[in-house]
């Protein structure tokens, strides 16, 4: 119940990276790049990627880290909306994009400032020099999920651009990004994409700004002619001048086959079943343990994306001891212990297993042991 | 003779990635973190290549690509030389390098800017107001090396800061950064490091910029507690803060295990058959190619790295016959052929049997075929 970093792993990815390995890397050498597509990687994905999240194959592109994606989509949103200095974004959202919102407006010395504002009062902080939103679309501890297209269109209504980060919903929960009318958005490859321990992620960008759109990590793979190496930069038409380096072939290749489990798959039933799941988790939580003193953080108003966090003072110590018993939940301080829930592997029987689990664990008191109490480093 | 992008296929890389996907992916999922020591990969990984590159272990760290990096050091270096305006690099550096400081400054309207000059006139080009000098050590196609403790010590009087694109270097030629005063450097992962194509790449920091040092790409791999969640970005110490995303776990893994191949090697003994192949190829070319018209691309004063360019005016054409015969080589436009010498696996053999497929070539006129003259897209 926790793929975070990585997702479990699909077959098709193990054949396809020995593949990769042996025959293009090990015998195909430099000539893979043209016999074994390496050079389309980055724009094939993307497109692989495009209908899960409600996007046109060509908005979409694989680069990078997500990290590194949030620089480059809010950077040039930012110069897109060139004049208006604030870049908002949530109080507790994901720590990457609020860092890097940081080292970026650091480094525009006052020419952009970061607004870091509580969940309830985004909307209203939104005014005339504000030029981006940038929000995590579902809340990696609460699981709570933005409205989307209600958020984009009141941005747009204050000229806000929006740039969403979809890694906690890629691949669990609907996404319709051309529908929402939205601007920019990045994800990660892993977690529910299962693209492996620190896949590359994703970019899109509507369509609409694809002709002036200029980002700052103008990178040889976005350039129009690559291998005519002259020393002037022009970036390639389309989505693919939001790449940068040299394309990860192991990775991306990687993330490639994972992907093809979600061939001929609707996203509406993977939903239906995230929801049901999600449900029945927190349905037997409260029937069980609810004398324990767990609660479950709550979405408010917001629908749930795909997982629960439930609050507990002795959460480090009781997810210790379920990690100990074969149910592996995340932790995070002070108090969360998160359950993801991957509608694609994950059976019902799972979540029963897990709760009881849980139970037993509450019931024995096993978390109180010595060997759980010890703070080791959790990731 | 052309392991730009990739390298050779060590074993070692194989058998490693196999394990990291099956056992540590597959089975240990996100307990590898802790457990096979994947939180680790960057500083890691990055001790390893220290001393093929002249660096103390602490002073260099696994991370994203070359072009990422080259925003990423010569941005700090900026900040570091604050006041001053310009970036230096040289016409007809790698293109890569080029563009990403088109980005940079473009992004910084103003407060940075980038001029780009001959190679001959570099020294003089650097003032009161210039902050950065970016240098490739080993021009890629000519493979000219600069006497980089020579060009540090004038930059340094000039008190310019200094990053070194190391791509074209690292793995085949001797490298001094500590002995040199070097200030940054960046690598690619692949070419004479053999980590695969697109692997990850580095980024070397001397120890007495490390304390100051704040890079624009703060991303939560670089924060001092990633796993607290705060929402305030708080560097780690030393090189890691050079570290952005989530680390590419099944990238730099092949790495490390490819690294292993130079365990216990001298650079030296590297670097001195390095030369020994380059010499070898360059007196046979010159005693059997002379009647064809092709000319060494000249290094001028400079010593050279591990590569020889030859230019024809049917380059195109003749390095794709070479290659339907077997010998892999590199066409850069406009009459490029580029040969690359990997010290760690090319025999003198290969050099003599490369120069004599291609002197049967241009002897037997084979490259003046029409399918060899047709323009493909070549990487």
């Amino acid at each position: 119940m926790d793929g975070n970093s990585l997702g479990a792993l699909p077959i098709a990815a193990r054949e396809r990276l020995e593949h990769v390995v042996k025959a293009e890397w090990g015998k195909g050498l430099i000539k893979s790049w043209n016999d074994a597509g390496w050079i389309a990687l980055n724009e094939r994905v993307g497109a692989k990627i495009a209908p899960l999240v409600g996007a046109h194959p060509k908005e979409v592109v694989l680069a990078d880290s997500t990290s590194v994606n949030l620089f480059k989509t809010v950077a040039t949103a930012a110069v897109l909306n060139a004049g208006r200095k604030k870049i908002i974004s949530e109080a507790g959202n994901f720590p990457t994009d609020l860092y890097m919102m940081e080292g970026l407006t650091a480094f525009m010395k006052g020419d952009l400032e970061l607004k870091v504002t509580a969940r309830d009062d985004i909307l209203e902080a939104l005014d005339e020099d504000t030029a981006v939103l940038l929000l995590t679309h579902v809340h990696y501890v609460s699981g709570a999920m933005f409205d989307m297209a209600a958020v984009t269109k009141t941005a747009h209504e204050k000229g806000v651009l929006v740039v969403w980060d979809l890694s906690h919903s890629a691949g669990a929960v609907t996404l319709a990004l051309s529908e929402a009318g939205a601007d920019f958005a990045v994800g990660c490859g892993y977690k529910y994409l299962n693209g492996g321990p620190g896949a590359p992620a994703f970019i899109y960008a509507a369509e609409r700004h694809h002709g002036a759109m200029a980002q700052p990590l103008s990178g040889w793979f976005g350039h129009k002619c690559p291998f005519d190496f002259v020393d002037t930069f022009e970036p390639k038409d389309g989505i693919a001048r939001m790449t940068t380096g040299t394309t990860p072939v192991l990775a991306a290749s990687a993330l490639e086959s994972a992907l093809s489990v979600f061939d001929g798959l609707d996203m509406e039933t993977v939903r239906t079943k995230s929801v049901a799941l999600t449900d029945l988790f927190i349905a037997l939580c409260e029937k069980d343990l609810g004398a324990y003193g767990f609660t479950v953080v709550p979405c408010g108003d917001d629908a749930r994306g795909s997982h629960v966090s439930l609050m507990h003072d002795e959460g480090y110590a009781i997810m210790a001891a379920l990690i100990d018993h074969g149910v592996i939940g995340d932790f995070r301080a002070p108090n969360n212990l998160r359950f993801g829930f991957t509608p694609l592997y994950m059976s019902f029987v799972d979540v029963w297993d897990a709760v009881e689990t849980l139970h037993r664990i509450m019931k024995k008191k096993i978390w109180d042991h010595a060997k759980y109490k010890e703070r080791n480093a959790v990731t």
